[in-house]
């Protein structure tokens, strides 16, 4: 039989340590994003061992100054790794002692590792959603601009991909800039969660719960399902068939093949990227579900999940406000987009106000929709002799009916689409821009 | 060629209406459940249409009283659904015509059915996730009531499921309900989105984001994680090996064919739901992604996820509930867990208090673990001479060390282990429950 | 101290069972799916108990007749559930008990329930997958029939829903139909599994391994995401912006509020399903991710998975062969999408073939599209003197290019556009029809 | 209103591209894996040119000379990337024009990048493919040579982590290893899938769908599940409580706080890595779904999802057969771990042997466990009279059931526990391991 720590049977492997287990537990290559944040952590701490009679203050200040040298190599991009360093706790605790000795040793007195883990990424990712929450905010601000500036084009509103009701564009834009406003929300409930103002209430707990870094993954993905949208309603207004809109060069990239073709790839790529977040967060609540309670080695998947989907939405939301900031919208193509059957249901509203009940006005104006087909004309053509023909309601006040202008003016309800109602969405989007600034 | 409505080629089906379409589009088989919060909704808009001088006074109150008689019947049972009723809000409707004639026409004046889907569903989710609440505060309450009954009992606490220190059982019982109290402010998150005080900004995105639904799956989701990892640790701590704690016969089953089973099937149940609530959540979630704007019949898909996971939480929690309130603890075989190596810790912790480094006694400590196997004895079994040949810091008071009672009476910081800590912990735990009853 | 199956503290429930985790472990509410493989199962299994001695010839022939009796009474609708019932195994040896006496109890020597389950589940998919595999067939008959009857139609291909180049309605047809096939082939790999003609190998891994459901689980979301791509571009297709194809009335269906629409609801529905039946997958594997060996109680979620899954893609199947059988193509659209710019790689080809390289040949094409651009006219509109001021390769015989059946029928290589690569496309497609009708 | 390519309104950005928009697009950094399948695409594909007569022989040989160079710098490590190679294609391209002048630029004739990624891709995975099904069958190898060594152990085999009877160690191993063999069989599927013998059959399809990856991604979730349960089992049978097995020091990892431990780190990674490998099959479904038919950028998501699970999958199995290699098993406590209780199914049998009905049986047995528990006695210290109190077919050959040995001896059905029947499942996948070597 073999020595204990020798193989039994198979195996590659001969010697006290498996490399590539060594590489498969290490966590160096993607930790050291940490660098700062580990720092930071530890200078506190040696504070608390100070208060705690467990440092001299001698010791403390040797200790904070070792580790803003080690801060400083990092910084300044001239910190070595060693090939023992298995994570960045363990290579900054190295350099601290070669720094200062054997002081170093006390810097880790009464906390574990996965202390000091779980404080790292938590104080990493209180920096990095503030970036993220600025970069949306910018993408936010930009669309309500667009919107307020473009807020007389009308251009056909859709349900199921079928024309349905004249909207005016600006309408469209502040539907995601709305939709984008309660993540900024929920990025404040995190940033909540963050600031540590409370502290965690069980040991036990505190090293091993991710629900910090799940419900960041399902912020992100969640966020992503809203831009997925959203590209695809721009990649479908840019094409030949829509024309309603044209994506700036910058963001357009050609065919090797053929030569006429500009292609939509920056939204193409926001789109695709909901799958890849998602695929984070789902991994991730996989890795949990019916681990033991405490800390096990699994959660170690939580932080290349959390770097990997931090950097997809920085790439994706200042992609997302290129595009929105230099698309060209095409007024005419817009315009013309409309047609009469778009007004069948105001048809049935003037029905509704001469006395009608609804479902009776509703299945008239459909009447009217299938002569108009019918007869191979557009249902504003339709005279008033043969609309009296399906109802004797109809009457010469019924041509005010075929105006695109007075259509959506009607909407005047709050989130309607109505200049009035827009206006007052622009308002509400520019007032929760300035609560943030503030 | 075959007339428009004909098929063209192959295909099963000959006639105006496929029956497999009809069925395949229609959705009353489940969203019939919504019946009382349709009918609340449609008396709201009924009120509203008044206000608006679209309905009179009289045909409301006709409406009024047409629509108390709709949900008196599916009260009773005996509403009688017709084949043609594809979805909840045609079969009311329908009904209301029967029984008050054509006034029933004028209800639906200016809403259309995306908005009574969308309408109902957050009203659905408002009365449901109330009673969700109450059933994870009653799991709550009876986690504390045991932690606090049951204080006393020190058993191994484990990472990686290896032992590493002595900790109170009510530390893990309370690891578990801590956990579980952010789901609650989670819940009141959600509450807060669902009491319509504020008002949805934006029309098309009123219709077609269903974030609503994707938080409240994503909570579900979290919470079930939760409780996949107590539903592990509980079935680990009642194997055979462990012994630690007993399931009660009403949450057990017996084998089929080993007389002498008992299986937690409660407990392998609860963590076997952690993946199918995901993965409704993980289907909606790609289900939206590249959604055109607006309504799609896609999203029709979101209340069979809403209510399959609304069930599934409430049979979990109520489950684990009796689980927890049922369980026996086996005092004897916890405190037979305990080993001196559990100690190796406060070995160390004892000679940082005589001024050694942490490190260099974290160290130390290890040379004494390895003293102690080598020689086969427990490790507080080394003679203070042997201890004296890792460090001369080793005197007569080391002794003091192997008190597991004394061991966890050190970690009396706010949620560590010492009683007084639990105590906090329980205190906290208690204003929780007060404040939610308030 | 409360008594062993007493409740200690809170809960709701006293007493020896609690009935919610009656109901909550129960499975009899979806596996009566199972009762003819069930009995079939057993039948069997009576025969190998009768060979092993373990059964006289005499109580073989009583277990065969009562099971034939219980069968019976399932298929009349007359089997009467008890309460006690709590799965379609219990349920049946229950009935069969009643119908024979003591020697239903002889049925189940030296299985377990756990064997039955698995058993069961397996004749059930071998059943159930044929029925599927049929209707997928007929998709795909439906498809390759119209590929062969529309040939000559000629329209758009898309990149990124840009405009690329001409090609052949059937091309697009059988790419989906062709996508469609090797699913017909994993359904086969699938039936080789089920055919029980190889013993599994392994008595712990045979009742606890659940590949051959997570296997079907995910054939159904691959399929789904294919057809969730053909649902997209028929949606896009059908849209008045594209006006390519028309829904039959069949699978349409209208507004409630807005006349004039008519929604695309099949095709919405068929894409949606992709999320549903991909979110069952995605459960499933999370639910036996770290599962020990062996029978966990976790594994009862395999068969509402599979049985939601199989109706989900049955009725699927069927709406999307009614879909494409009677779906319109407006030929005179599709021409009249076809645009001169979208032979500009046929132009670059053209250079080629008078021997320039192609990468230069493609930026001289791209010229002239531009050039075309600038002066608005088509690229088929530039004349020679123009065409030569950006190559003097140019002459005369470049007007041939202008022609898009041309142009289709240079895609002459196997699984290209021209017509006889299509009808090579169909003859495959035909051929593998004939081979599995054989 | 500002140029075309200029901005709107808002955004970080001016100038004629956006630097984060390329990088966004570019996919350098990940698909320079593919440099040496490009390579050999790229000269098969000059030598298909060559023979339609679009290359010369000259320029043919200048080409594949010219990429043997290409090859060769990449291989030395000496290939220079410029700013504006966004991807491995026209980095290749762009330095074989550097080297051969303008003949560069014919080599690309007639097919378009997408052609490219999708064929390097599908020629990557060939190669990578059987590297990891090497490194599967090393798993396998060393499995059975430790079965096939130790197959004299007895230990406790669990069902619902319940003691349920004894079974042979070398049972527990097969299980995994048989589970292994269908995943080795999958790759030859998809080895078959990959050898190109069989054409693609439509161009579009060929493009666009990419069944080859997302099978990959499910094959590995698949697998990885099998190991996360392998995984889970080793932790337990490592516990102190179970102490059945000890990891060799090569794959544990010490504590930073607690001196005595010895965590399996190396199992829990692989416990976790099925997570985040399902999280990229599932990512890359989504993206996938309801994606328009032919080429869209959204596919480029394919390359890194496979890129990762393949290095992922590479550790894995690898670690894997390190761990199974070294493993120590403790015979004496895996034989300690039996007890009499777990031979109450045989003492069922043993009733059946004498004529009883199996339940009636079950029953008698269940009652003797019940008897034995009251007394506080083992099962097997139950005298005659007190058995024959429960039954009268009890007489003294009752004796002979407790035996372990003569337990495991009965089960020598194929695939069962008894040493013959072991022995065939060595010899089973032995045969697997010779047909794989031929």
């Amino acid at each position: 039989m073999a020595s204990e720590s020798g193989k039994l049977w198979g195996g590659r492997f001969v010697g006290a340590v498996d490399p590539i287990m060594e590489k498969f537990n290490s966590s160096i290559a993607y930790d050291r994003h940490l660098w700062e944040v580990d720092v930071q952590g530890s200078k506190a701490y040696s504070r608390g061992l100070e208060k705690a009679g467990l440092l001299t203050k001698a010791e403390m200040d040797q200790i904070l100054h070792g580790l803003d040298k080690v801060a400083e190599e990092w910084a300044q991009g001239t910190f070595k790794l060693s090939p023992n360093d298995e994570d960045i706790h363990t290579a900054n605790e190295r350099r601290l002692k070669e720094l200062i000795g054997e002081t170093a040793g006390k810097l880790h007195t009464g906390r574990s590792r996965n202390d000091q883990v779980v404080t790292d990424l938590r104080l990493w990712m209180r920096q990095n959603c503030s970036k993220l929450s600025a970069l949306l905010w910018e993408l936010i601000r930009t669309m309500v601009d667009r919107a307020e500036a473009e807020r007389d084009v009308l251009f056909p509103g859709y349900t199921h991909l079928q024309r349905a009701q004249p909207i005016r564009w600006s309408h469209w834009i502040l539907s995601g800039a709305i939709a984008g406003n309660p993540l900024g929300v929920d990025r404040e409930l995190l940033q909540a969660e963050l600031n540590f103002g409370a502290i965690t209430l069980n040991s036990m707990d505190a090293t091993s719960e991710r629900d910090f870094v799940a419900e960041f993954l399902f912020w992100a993905s969640l966020c992503m399902t809203h831009l997925s949208r959203m590209a695809e309603d721009l990649i479908l207004y840019g094409t030949k068939e829509f024309s309603f809109v044209q994506l700036s060069d910058a963001y357009s990239t050609g065919s090797s093949l053929m030569p006429q073709k500009k292609n939509p790839d920056s939204l193409e790529l926001i789109r695709s990227k909901a799958g890849r977040v998602f695929g984070r967060c789902a991994g991730l609540l996989m890795t949990l579900k019916g681990l033991p309670s405490t800390y096990n080695k699994d959660l170690q998947e939580d932080k290349e999940a959390v770097f990997e989907v931090s950097d997809t939405m920085s790439a994706v939301l200042q992609v997302a406000t290129g595009v929105i900031s230099t698309l060209q919208i095409h007024r005419e193509n817009m315009a013309r987009a409309l047609s009469p059957d778009m007004l069948a249901t105001d048809l049935a509203y003037y029905l509704v106000r001469k006395g009608m009940p609804f479902r009776q006005a509703h299945e008239a104006s459909g009447k009217a929709v299938f002569m108009a087909e019918t007869k191979g004309v557009a249902l504003n053509q339709l005279s008033l002799k043969e609309l009296q023909t399906i109802s004797p309601l109809f009457s010469d006040d019924v041509s005010h009916v075929w105006d695109y202008g007075h259509s959506v003016e009607q909407y005047a309800a709050l989130g309607g689409t109505a200049r009035a109602s827009v206006d007052w969405q622009i308002g509400q989007v520019r007032a929760l821009l300035r609560a943030q600034q503030a």
